[in-house]
């Protein structure tokens, strides 16, 4: 069913990755733009898209748009920084790379190209289970470039819960063991619909030899999701007080939207959380996570907390501040300008998330990020 | 000035009907874009259309589609299940098949093809007064299937009130007589405009020899409609009673919206309530089902409620069950997947939305129908 | 700068009025549609035009468009009627036909066909002070039209103020003589912009001989309305006063959006008003009737109110009497239907809107004008 | 890179600006449709454009399109006028022109046409620092114009804040001597991306051998913007003290949107302020100044307040008015009317707002600026 010539969305052929970043290119809009021709057209579909109707991707960027951020000019911005601490480490700025499954996907260095251009614009970087390449030789890049460029951030784990806990915390121990400074657990996207067939060369490299649980039901079942293995073996909060007692890295779970889960993962072992609805892939018509972030740091004022899905602009990140993100999320941004222009594109595009942010904070008058809050927005509700 | 060669709204020769489902169809709006191809172009529009300016039609959906999911992850599924007890029947979930009428406009096998496919994938099936084949070749149809398949599912009888309670009383005779569960009186749209001409070789197939009632309004009249035959003879309490008493079955009220009108017919017999705006078909600008659903609700806590008009994904009948309903009906998605490819579409089109229903309630954290309620939806008013 | 053969606003050659009502019209929007190719392009921008960027014109639509009607089934509607009483008269329905200036824009027989079809279908008809046919003529053609039909609805004189009260009282004495029953005095439209030209043909029939007024600012002056003889000569409550003196007919005030100026016209002597943004043709950004429209009768509960500007369907006019009107007028549609198929297409329209008005009026449940009332709106604010 | 003959954004060889005004130009909007052939492709995008998703020129018109006029008639208009007395002069009107930079892009003439057309139709006049003629030369050109025609309108220096306090008080020194009657103090722009090359031919005519400030981030550096000098000179509380002490003239702070900020400017010496968000061009997302206006009104019941940034029509000025503002100034427009026929076309447009103006106020019933207010408005909240 593949053709001879692979070919984009737009039924082109493909074009390989450039080798320096195209002239007009100065904003993440611009990467996505660029980056339709460059990927090939059902691995394009999978990455762009959100479920159903799509309502889930239009409520994310609806929650930003419909924000009005308050200018305050005079300020002293003296000294100013973007320097934050999150789970014991400094980070320069506030912008991670989302866990971003396949990114041979987009670029044939995938992870290797992504995470050499984090460590380089000295951004989180948090490693996939379902990543193209194994987990050691991510945190092999990242640590060569750490060590060359005398500079970083943050690389942590994302662990997607397998079908039995003896494997799950094999990747924990491997990811222990090859230096990863944090495990990311997800808890959003363990049942859901997978309609996508990964091409040939493009696999989860950190799993050979691992089970897998698959939907099962049987024409005639009375459920067909519902009391089937897939959904029993759903994470769990027992889930997380085992994982919390099996490691001493900080754990950190992804995909709270709910201020009562927030509590109770919180109460469970959580050291942070990453406030998401996974790209809107999984639900639609989800609420966004902009949404319910005031109410989840409300009923929790102190702990760390990570605002992922929809982040497209440094003016983005500044609201998820303002309404009390500790740091944001990168996601489909960063597949854009890797398959556009490999690490340079993606160090190219945090440079440009970091002048926006930086532009956004000295127009609001704040010099660091702790006076971003609610302040810097006009309520015009 | 019908052509020689029938051709659907795109000025096209109509298709035939698919022998198989065509492989990229994974939802009902997959559906509604190959049956244009399936369905003669007056018929289409008959099917489609709203009325007027078609803001019931707008309504219906922004319903829906304003509303926020809010994901409860790490919940207990285990043992999870979409059963639910309705009028002393158990169904297996809560979709069924509203009552279409003259099916045999997408599909030459009409009602005997879709109440195949709802009895095969336990959906409960409401067969139209206006159906084009008789109430008892539909109603044989069930019971065969049903005792193939060793299951099946509820089937009632949909009825709109004839000229004379004799003849209404003949219909609810015929349909105890066929086995059918429950009578489900329409009455909304006694009074409306028709401007479809039914192509030849389609007819209402239950009421040869019935009598009909037109509008009969005269050059000069004072009126139109009030105060002729056709509005005085309108559905009233006083008939709901009547009917009430007149049969065994239970007796479920069709097209209701306004909580008061809800609380009367109860007062006066109804079991159940399907909370209806006829698809939008009759009165344009009309509120949507789901707006008034909640009041209804909170005035009536005890009586079984449908909710009808609008739904098209799993995610809407997740909505309708949060703000109230014990179940929903399909409308024009059914006509849609009987056009495309028969039996086997409306059967594929309810496995799509059981599927969608099942992962919806999984990631909201719903391991049955009961734990659906207003906390799986965000208040973002 | 005419062409030699008109065009209308698509550049195509005008084409004449239908001599019969093609088939496929069945509401106010498909006489719009066709109406188009029979207006010369000059008017035709003319008549749909609102100002500047048309917002009015989109206020008008949206307050109606936001609305939800509320149905009520299994309500008692025999003996229904669409019947109201209104400064003395009886009407056989709340449909009247707004003072529409220049008909023969339209169609060459302009206002007598257009009144010709309002007796005929017992909808009031208002005489612009503008009109293309003399006044005494438009009245002779009513009578001549009640007396054959031996039925008939009010005919009102609409009157812009002239330049002196002498030649206002010229037309008020005019149209007592003529038979006239009331005088509509339209009082948001003397200050306003005038860029459009009459064609040849076309005139103030019935101010021959009259003096006018006309914006005379020169280069340098300080202020180029404001302070000059056409603003200071504007409406005034003195002239309401005086007018409500100098006449037996009742006096209704159009163009009153205002709730406190709305009270001071009564106070000065109004039997009734017209609420209204004169077609949103005057003021862009202009609230419309409809969202006034509730406080004005609050704080006028037994005055007669008719709502005019935006009313294109039946719904239309349910709502706006739900809201408090007790009568509404029509506009561009009626020039539409004129343009179409002339007296006979204006009928048709007529007809049209009374069977919309009465299938709403019998969905939600109310048998007569005063059983609309805010109890037909869902309120979803 | 630039073509041989130079190109407008369509693609077009690029139009002289017209001898004479286009025939059907009546509005704002008709200007900003002629312009487009007129100006050179990138610097009409560098004209037209907001930053990144242009979110805050959205909101610029979204604040200005919501609200609802209510017409007043019937209201005694004898002897109305547009004038205002402001920081000791008199102003004819309340329409400023905007201090925009580079007029050149638009226009050969630039700045010396737009100050004569603004003398002519007696609007107050903004001279940029970044003007395409010395401030001498402009001056020079209103005082001319002024003598020339009898009458005249403000003349006022926009300062932007040079990179030491000596440059900016040399072109504080300048204005005074040149004769303008106050200075604008920009403290909004200081921060910002500038993407934009001049075209040859096009400088900062003022500023000839002052120094200029860069961003310098190196690869590597910790922050791009923050704590480089860049961010540390921006304008401060303290330099504004310092200006206020330097110079005689009225001192207006321009890009003023919090109320906090107004309130303070005010405190340390601000005679009036400039309500903008400098057309939306620093930082996207940015509250409109039309949402501000009624708090920073509150707070400041006698400052006078001008505001900027998307005034298009007169029923604009009108709802800037009826909140809170003293006076509007006017930006894009005037490029635009500039571009398509230089002198003649701003004195055009500038007729054609004091019209629409002029209009509004009567429709409104106010004879004078002090009588437009919140009555004006109709509240659809």
């Amino acid at each position: 069913m593949t053709p001879a010539t692979p070919l984009n969305s737009l039924g082109q052929p493909l074009r390989a990755a450039h080798a320096r970043i195209p002239a007009e290119i100065s904003s993440s809009a611009d990467y996505e733009r660029h980056a339709v021709h460059h990927i090939e057209a059902q691995a394009w579909r999978h990455i762009q898209g959100g479920c159903d109707q799509e309502r889930g991707l239009a409520h994310n960027r609806q929650a930003f748009d419909r924000l009005r951020l308050l200018p305050a000019p005079m300020a002293d911005l003296r000294g100013g920084h973007t320097r934050l601490d999150l789970l014991g480490q400094t980070l320069a700025h506030p912008l991670l790379i989302a866990p971003l499954a396949y990114q041979a996907l987009a670029h044939a260095e995938g992870e290797l190209a992504s995470v050499r251009a984090a460590m380089a614009l000295q951004a989180g970087y948090l490693a996939s289970t379902l990543s193209s390449h194994r987990l050691e030789e991510i945190a092999a890049a990242a640590h060569a470039a750490r060590d060359e460029l005398g500079q970083g951030a943050p690389l942590w784990f994302q662990l997607y819960s397998q079908p039995t806990r003896e494997h799950s915390l094999a990747l924990v121990r491997r990811a222990e063991a090859a230096g990863y400074e944090a495990i990311v657990w997800t808890v959003d996207a363990s049942v859901k619909r997978s309609g996508f067939a990964l091409p040939s060369g493009v696999e989860a490299a950190n799993l050979h030899g691992y089970p897998s649980l698959r939907q099962t039901s049987q024409a005639g079942a009375r459920t067909i999701i519902l009391g089937t293995p897939l959904a029993d073996a759903a994470p769990s909060l027992d889930e997380l007080a085992w994982l919390r007692a099996s490691t001493q890295l900080p754990l950190i779970v992804k995909g709270v939207l709910n201020p009562r889960l927030a509590r109770e993962a919180v109460a469970h072992g959580a050291d942070a959380l990453v406030i998401s609805n996974h790209g809107a892939r999984v639900l639609d018509g989800v609420v966004s996570p902009l949404e319910v972030l005031p109410s989840i740091r409300q009923s929790l004022p102190a702990t760390p907390l990570l605002l992922d899905s929809g982040v497209r602009w440094g003016t983005d990140a500044v609201k998820a501040l303002a309404l009390g993100a500790n740091a944001v999320l990168l996601g489909r941004p960063v597949l854009h300008a890797l398959a556009v222009a490999g690490m340079l594109g993606v160090a190219h595009l945090l440079h440009l998330l970091r002048t926006e942010l930086e532009l956004a904070m000295a127009q609001l008058g704040c010099a660091t990020l702790e006076q971003l809050g609610p302040d810097c927005l006009w309520n015009n509700s």
